[in-house]
């Protein structure tokens, strides 16, 4: 079978893009990603969004975006699971590349979300939840983070200030990067007393929405090394799903779509959780960081806010997350946050993470969420030797 | 490589659905498809929809639709390409298996529309033209349409009268269908004078809106002679773009899109237009039908209008089309009905189809477009023989 290999990468700086419209980001980004393949040449995009429907009044973004990239005609779509499009985009590119129908596939995340404020956004965001069940009582999706963190609280007996570790790390690295939403350090001892977004989620808590896109080109593992100095390959790529409905689940606190996705994707990898270098997980709360650390194996269940609090997620510690800022600091635009996650470990691998590199990287893994874990899609890369 | 079959079709009947919800319609599709492959085994869902986030304030229906068929925690995405939004879910099934990573992958097409009528759901459908330069002026799906008729009508001098072959062969065939939204006959004297959508468009021209939902299972050829007595094998399959604006279009009355995509997966079948034995087009509009004809390369530029005029399109003619009705009876259930062509591509294949049956129908040929063409999505079948 065919091995897939990432040949290009791009992204624009997450933050509010008020005078630039979904297309001109999801360009920007493709720009980028065919420069640094040294490449015109691609046969397929796949979209990553969510909301440009809702925001923007624009769906069947594939043929737009494909045109407006100067790649008029060619084999187009949009792919959404909610926060996790973006890595669902990728998925589908690795699936065409594999399938030996589609030469150079391109994966580009796009979500532009603030030029509206308020209840259309939380409208549109509450979409990716279950409607008939949750959204129609009220529930929006800070909602649903605040009842997972408030169970997780009571059901492992920890304190708002016991997550205070991930945004912390998050805001540390983000810092280090130029193209995140928020460079501002963030002091532990502030952590528990910010603005209240949905008790007890604060805004220290809650990763902020942004627009931006982040672009992925495709191939073959053998056309890759012919083309430039230093593929990606993919060598674990799996999506797993749960109920939409958080009520619905046997257990609130363990998401059950991020563990079998990333079970699977180690399987393929051939790696365990001591293998990873590095993990982009999907911090949209922190308790998200926490339940996502159990669920791929990296924390026993109820202990993953410990590696936070023991500073075991930083820079030098045993399992480095959010590197480049997260969510929580980088910003989450939403459909494209699962493109940004690829595009850094990339970056890692290729030892051009700059203030933020993670020495001796060799293995990334990444994983984005939709709605409360009910999509996750998990991808583990590894570079060429 | 993998060579891809479908084992397993199920549908819905298109109407009105007030009483069933999205996940019901998705759900009743697949059950119908399952018990139709004598499986229960599916590894992935490719859900094709454009309108549930608009119109039922659900998306996410990757992970909704497969929890509420019963396959809770497999892979599971959405796939949107306007109204060709099936076609291309059941393009990344295909893709999906041909990787070699996914065994047996279901598209569904599911829409729902009827429950909101006028300004929502034109606005909803407009979505899928260009949103800054064509709907933020007014232009609406209908409206499009109308344009596209009105210039064809002045570049090959015909008159409206000369597209009434067209619905009144889609009536004459949905009368045989039990599932048609619309099962009347239609008399070509009475074409010209419906009451007017977006002259030159009338009710009689202008398919109708429709919930329905409409699912197909794929798995390896060789799984697939195993399972089932009637494999039907996918020996083409092609997406093309083109750009959302027909203003930017070189000719407005050429679907280069259609084109293209219907060449691609012609040569991937070895196949020419005359041996195609059925064509399920997408007849949106009856100037869609021809335009549709002539770029698959079935009539010459500016001549597919004298198909439906000399009767070459009805069962026993040149080129069936709209055998079970077409999107004219049968209803258009936007994000749903390329998936329902391809249902009719095989149980015509298989020859069930009833009283809509081609005889000896061996090679048949689907082809569903987003706005106007700016998506095609083309897919060729023909029985394991």
């Amino acid at each position: 079978m065919t091995d897939a290999a990432i040949i290009g990468i791009g992204q624009t700086a997450v933050k509010e893009h008020w005078n630039t419209s979904i297309r001109h980001l999801a360009w920007y980004a493709i720009e980028a990603a065919l420069d640094d393949a040294h490449t015109t040449e691609v046969d397929a995009i796949y979209v990553g969004n969510m909301l440009a429907g809702h925001l923007s009044n624009q769906n069947h973004l594939g043929a737009l975006v494909a045109d407006f990239a100067g790649l008029r005609g060619i084999e187009a779509i949009t792919v959404e699971a909610d926060n996790a499009s973006g890595g669902a985009a990728l998925r589908q590119a690795m699936l065409a590349v594999k399938s030996g129908l589609v030469q150079t596939a391109l994966a580009v995340g796009v979500e532009k979300v603030t030029d509206e404020t308020g209840n259309p956004v939380d409208a549109a965001l509450a979409t990716g939840l279950d409607a008939d069940y949750e959204a129609v009582h009220g529930l929006t999706v800070p909602g649903a983070g605040a009842l997972l963190m408030r169970r997780y609280m009571h059901q492992y007996s920890v304190s708002v200030a016991d997550f205070a570790g991930f945004s912390v790390n998050a805001h540390a690295n983000g810092a280090n990067n130029p193209l995140a939403m928020f460079r501002n350090r963030l002091k532990a001892e502030r952590f528990a007393s910010g603005p209240v977004v949905a008790d007890p989620v604060t805004l220290f808590d809650a990763a902020p929405l942004g627009d931006g896109a982040a672009a992925v080109i495709v191939t073959s593992a053998r056309r890759a090394m012919d083309m430039v100095p230093q593929p990606a390959l993919i060598v674990g790529s799996a999506i797993a799903t749960d109920t939409l409905a958080l009520h619905d689940r046997k257990e609130v606190v363990w998401l059950t779509a991020a563990e079998q996705s990333a079970k699977r994707a180690m399987t393929q990898a051939g790696v365990k959780p001591e293998d990873v270098d590095l993990f982009e997980l999907h911090d949209s709360f922190t308790v998200m960081a926490a339940l996502s650390l159990e669920a791929a194996g990296f924390a026993q269940r109820g202990q993953g806010w410990q590696l936070a609090k023991n500073g075991e997620i930083g820079r030098d510690g045993r399992i480095p997350i959010s590197t480049f800022g997260g969510l929580k600091a980088r910003g989450n635009p939403v459909g494209a946050t699962g493109a940004y996650q690829i595009v850094e470990v990339v970056r890692q691998l290729r030892g051009q993470a700059g203030d933020c590199q993670i020495k001796g990287a060799k293995i990334g893994m990444a994983q984005c969420l939709g709605s409360s874990g009910a999509t996750a899609v998990t991808h583990i890369l590894r570079m060429i030797e």
